[in-house]
């Protein structure tokens, strides 16, 4: 990775540059809306909870290899040429054992930089397969973070090969953070003949390591009116970045071990996030307003609507956020509140959803066969049991 | 409906004009494109038998209700309006028992036109439920056609309400043209900075009725350098536009009973869709090039590469023509051979995607749970028997 040291600052214009490097590389993905689902946002029995919403979908699960993680790799990549020269990269390669290494395999592929992907023996076929198609270069490891990441040295050592880590790098997060200039410019263009514009009040995307989340919140930093919140599994203390924000002082939580069926959320809050999200440290508080976080059967909710009614094809992380604004007691009344002080208008708001790298399978899996109660239960243990090691390692 | 008198013929332009009426009420869906899919479509281990493809998609499961039949009902009701006049249609009403009811739903309601929908009794409960959303006047019938039908004369006894069909109809073939008409332009449109363009040559749609596929061929009926190719399901019969279009001479098979999974396709080919298919009628024969046919297995995987590749949510039913690029000889042998004819250039091609009404509980149905062989059976058959009465009756 670049030294940190060369990175810009991060704030929005940063990301602007950022995104005048890579957007060539990346699909403008689709901005979408579905009445239904706002009807359904919109309603409750409760009558102090029934906040209104107009949903603007961006839809990452469009994007090259159906996660927004493409932006921060191609970000990454071409910042490391930026410094070490083009020659100098393809002689060493890169190297990842993380959630990351499709995107990374994809933007290294573009520049012909060999990318080193250290995957555990026992992944699956077609993950492997699937990770093959974008580089010769897969090397085998034991399934503990602590046998990957000694593959990872071996590599580094014969090879000279350079890390880049999936979230923990100013590069990474400025990369995903086009996901919000994209999104807003997009809103703003489907909007623009709309007369009494109140303009988009709250963005709404998963946290898992935090690349994402943090990136958005950089890039409103400047924008007090739209509130970032971040979306969280509550399943085993998924929620690790809730109760670390409702600690006092806010502590960082760096161990997390859930089961959550979104799978792509079950790491931790990575540090430099973590910075940006907190108001105790070096690099200022940015525009996060909080997390909130939501039950498994909330997920699988949101996820069915998005599939029924949107028929988008979703993985479950991407159901976390739209999980929290149709079913999370705490949002739902912040949010009435302000709109009854308001006087009543509904808001538009924006949920990402990140990525769509799921199965057939894991959806049967999820929510199982005609005997559903069984199944269901099978089958989130089977793929629990599977991905475990990969996810807690981060 | 109105009398096929007042319609206009069956060309090019006519479509232009129904399009002309109807687009603001509709969405623009979406034409997508996969490059893993144009590989997969582009390889095949028999050397005769592999075209390369540029593959299309028109995404009319992005279409309002999720499919194009809100098409043909919005120009049916449109055309009712000019002939019998806004305030006569209200007075009477529209009436249906088809597979087409929630557009025609649709598009009565946005005119305040009552529209009667006769459902079967033993409908699921969230189908009817869906179908009150549109309506308030939803009738109900035993579940054979015989049934059906003479509540829909009681209907029409009471209350004069105008009948509207599916497909047997120029208005609903006409209205369902226009997917082709705006795939075409967003062809041009996309494609419009190539240098060596050899164009759109050949496009593939589902076939059970006949409205989409009459629709689509007499859209190119003045472009011969491109075939419409008509796809349907093998099983049981479901083929039966081929078998019929196949036989010496040509004639259409009015009854089909079958249960295959494209259960948005297993009506027969209604009398004035087979006359644009056939030349040996009234109205000379348009564009189709013939008809192929795919097994339930090969429908599947069809599906499964939407969802999983391109992150669509799609019904069985839209499977089908890309079924049929990938896995039917006859169809790749045809290209295979103009291909090399040509000097073996690939070809840009479109495949609609007609549709995608189908849910996760029917998804885990088709595809099976952890113990796929054993469910994969139990799910189709349960999906089958439910359905078979409403279907077969078309």
């Amino acid at each position: 990775m670049a030294d940190v040291s060369t990175t810009l600052p991060l704030e929005p214009d940063s990301i602007r540059h950022a995104y005048s490097k890579i957007h060539r590389y990346l699909h403008k993905t689709p901005l979408l809306t579905n009445k239904t689902i706002d009807r359904m946002a919109s309603f409750s029995p409760d009558t102090d909870q029934s906040p209104k919403f107009n949903i603007y979908f961006k839809c990452e699960n469009y994007q090259r290899i159906g996660a927004f993680k493409a932006r921060g790799a191609f970000y990454a990549v071409i910042h490391l040429i930026e410094v070490l020269g083009l020659e100098e990269v393809r002689r060493r390669g890169v190297v990842t054992h993380s959630s990351g290494k499709l995107a990374l395999a994809l933007a290294a592929s573009h520049f012909q930089i060999p990318a080193h992907i250290v995957m555990p023996t026992i992944s699956t076929p077609s993950k492997i397969a699937g990770t093959q198609c974008y580089t010769k270069n897969v090397r085998f490891s034991g399934s503990t973070s602590t046998e990957r990441e000694a593959v990872v040295m071996e590599v580094i050592e014969e090879t000279g090969a350079i890390l880049v880590p999936p979230y923990d790098h100013p590069d990474i997060m400025l990369g995903q953070g086009t996901t919000a200039l994209e999104l807003q410019e997009q809103y703003e263009a489907e909007t623009s003949n709309q007369d009494e514009k109140a303009g988009l009040r709250i963005v709404l995307a998963p946290l898992g390591g935090g690349g994402l989340l943090s990136g958005i919140s950089i890039f409103f930093s400047n924008k007090p009116e739209i509130a970032v919140i971040g979306c969280e599994p509550s399943f085993q203390g998924g929620n690790d970045g809730e109760i670390g924000l409702n600690s006092a002082p806010p502590r960082r939580i760096e161990t997390v071990k859930t089961l959550t069926i979104a799978d792509g959320l079950r790491t931790p809050v990575g540090e430099l996030p973590w910075k940006i999200f907190t108001s105790g440290s070096e690099i200022k508080k940015k525009n996060l307003k909080t997390i909130y976080s939501v039950t498994e059967e909330q997920i699988k909710n949101a996820m069915r609507l998005v599939f029924e009614r949107m028929k988008v094809f979703i993985e479950p992380s991407s159901a976390v956020p739209l999980a929290v604004v149709l079913y999370n007691h705490e949002f739902r009344k912040w949010v009435h509140q302000q709109q009854q002080a308001e006087g009543g208008a509904g808001w538009d708001i924006a949920v990402v959803l990140s990525g769509g790298n799921t199965t057939i399978d894991a959806v049967i899996g999820l929510f199982g066969g005609p005997d559903k109660d069984v199944k269901r239960a099978e089958g989130i243990s089977g793929l629990d049991g599977k991905s475990v090691v990969e996810n807690v390692a981060g």
